[in-house]
């Protein structure tokens, strides 16, 4: 069976209907039992072998020839999908059925079901390893990203709103020095570290507590409430000055995090921001760090391999990476975008 | 016990001699039974309450007042190391006997040893979490990052020199179309794939191996050796392309690796560039991939968060990380740098 190129779908005629789109969910019906096949669609046909030609051309052939602008990626996705038994369609708004494409490039089915099903399991949005992806596209999709080996890693993006049930009485005007890029507290009450978990005892857990080393967000968090004896305005400005306009999403980021009862620690030893817990009590008895914060500037671009990155940390340990992209000038509080693997 | 500042150091008389450098290790006899304390040692022996003042100064103003040039963290990861129970000097090349300082900021002497034994367990290098470290430097030292909450991690960096038993003959000539940013051969010898671990099956590991995927890095360099009917300069300009300067740096370590006996294939699932293969021999055989490699430029500064992301992800794919150092102009092969967590 044969197809022709035009435009931008491939007509096949014949049985076309019956055999690719009623029992297949290939392609949209078009007049009698004909149907337009989107390339992919068609690319896919070739491959089996259920179509033989498209204008003269074999699957190689047809390949080389719509090589532009994402198509390898996007066949590549689409043949890994139908292998794990969806049904698939691009996402041609004119053509789907009870669904909406929003920023996909493939609606995946759930298994059993088709386009007119009128349900959707997955949008898939298909980049290759070397596309940029900004923040704002993610929360609502699944990325399939090709990597230049054609390997494809699957991400499913949501947006969160952490929350945790955290809350401690903070004491007020603690004696504290602010000793370069960092804060001691000197003779501060033991609740600030044992019940909030701000700060780290200078001579480690089992040492007395006579001094409390802060970073600058925790200190500048502190300060604004009055908790130490420091002007928070000196803290941002030593923050402002030791890391930019980083310093302000991170401190909007870890107020954010306070203020909804999740307590947020230093996330250096996973190349984060932060690590939170969203059950802490007490210093002697708390659990597993649940989510891994990166803190994000508004508009930022994703680069799939720093995200894989990213991914496979939190998932090696047992955590959910989460992106806080906040913005320097809006005064809004951060939007939270979760990350994680799938095996669609 | 009292102390006074003089230039860059502490002198202590009295017996100090015997009580802080002989039987622990601090400082550098000067006359008779007076020592000469680096500021660290002198702000640790404050500490510890071993001196009560520095010209009338307590443990809080004497670090009040030597906040400069990375005093806090240079001090907490000395007195992080004495609670580990080492002996360890600062190393001032005029003070250290029968070792050299290096590039380093502090000695550490093997445990039971100390200054004067001539021996070293680690030459440690300091940094704040938020100063930046050349690669350069890196190689012979441990690197010691103080994080925002003056928490401490170790790094052992040393050179490396990867290699393999892989060895694969290659075909010639093998049919091979270029689309977009990769390349398929079209009915290539089953053992490119099999023997040689090049590629990526176009329908999957399990189908018939009538058309290989190959990334760019892997194409180019078969180009070049005539395995494939394309023109290396044709990839090498694809790739120049789709990534700049990066990609003959990329070529540069994948090529070096090959001729080394090892396979490399991509590190995208662990955000690097490569996860290499010493002792591959059969596609249907071959077991754990021990590096992850990521390639720099010459010249290139870490960050000491991205580096703690990627050798916390190696460890726990139980991989070491390798970082690659190319420099694009000078036909060198790369300089290969492992890192990895130490608990000193």
């Amino acid at each position: 069976m044969n197809g022709h190129i035009d435009g931008d779908v491939v007509r096949v005629g014949g049985d076309a209907r019956q055999r690719f789109h009623d029992s297949r969910g290939y392609g949209y019906p078009t007049d009698g039992n004909a149907i337009a096949l989107a390339p992919v669609e068609a690319a896919h046909l070739l491959y089996r072998g259920d179509l033989d030609e498209v204008d003269g051309m074999d699957f190689r052939a047809f390949v080389r020839d719509a090589t532009g602008d994402g198509f390898v990626p996007r066949f590549l996705v689409y043949a890994d999908l139908r292998e794990r038994g969806f049904y698939v369609s691009p996402a041609r708004e004119d053509w789907l059925q009870h669904v909406s494409a929003g920023n996909a490039d493939l609606i995946v089915y759930p298994r059993g079901k088709g386009p007119g099903d009128g349900e959707v399991a997955y949008h898939v949005r298909v980049v290759g390893e070397r596309q940029s992806v900004p923040a704002a596209a993610l929360g609502d999709c699944v990325l399939a990203v090709v990597d230049e080996e054609s390997e494809i890693t699957y991400f499913e993006t949501a947006r969160t709103d952490p929350s945790g049930t955290a809350d401690i009485d903070l004491p007020s005007g603690v004696d504290a020095d602010l000793l370069a890029d960092r804060v001691v507290c000197w003779e501060p009450p033991a609740r600030l570290y044992e019940s909030g978990f701000y700060g780290t005892p200078l001579a480690g857990r089992d040492a007395d507590h006579d001094a409390l080393q802060l970073s600058l967000v925790e200190a500048a968090y502190l300060a604004e409430r009055g908790a130490i004896e420091l002007a928070g305005a000196t803290i941002r400005d030593r923050g402002r000055t030791v890391e930019g306009d980083r310093f302000g999403r991170r401190l909007r980021t870890y107020s954010e995090l306070r203020e909804r009862g999740v307590v947020p620690k230093t996330g250096f030893k996973f190349g984060a921001d932060f690590r939170t817990y969203a059950e802490f009590e007490d210093i002697d008895e708390f659990g597993h760090s649940e989510l891994l914060v990166r803190v994000l500037p508004a508009g930022h671009v994703f680069s799939p391999r720093d995200l894989s990155l990213d991914v496979r940390l939190a998932n090696g340990v047992r955590k959910q990476m989460v992106f806080a992209v906040a913005d320097e000038d809006s005064g809004e509080p951060p939007t939270w975008l979760r990350v994680e693997r799938l095996t669609p």
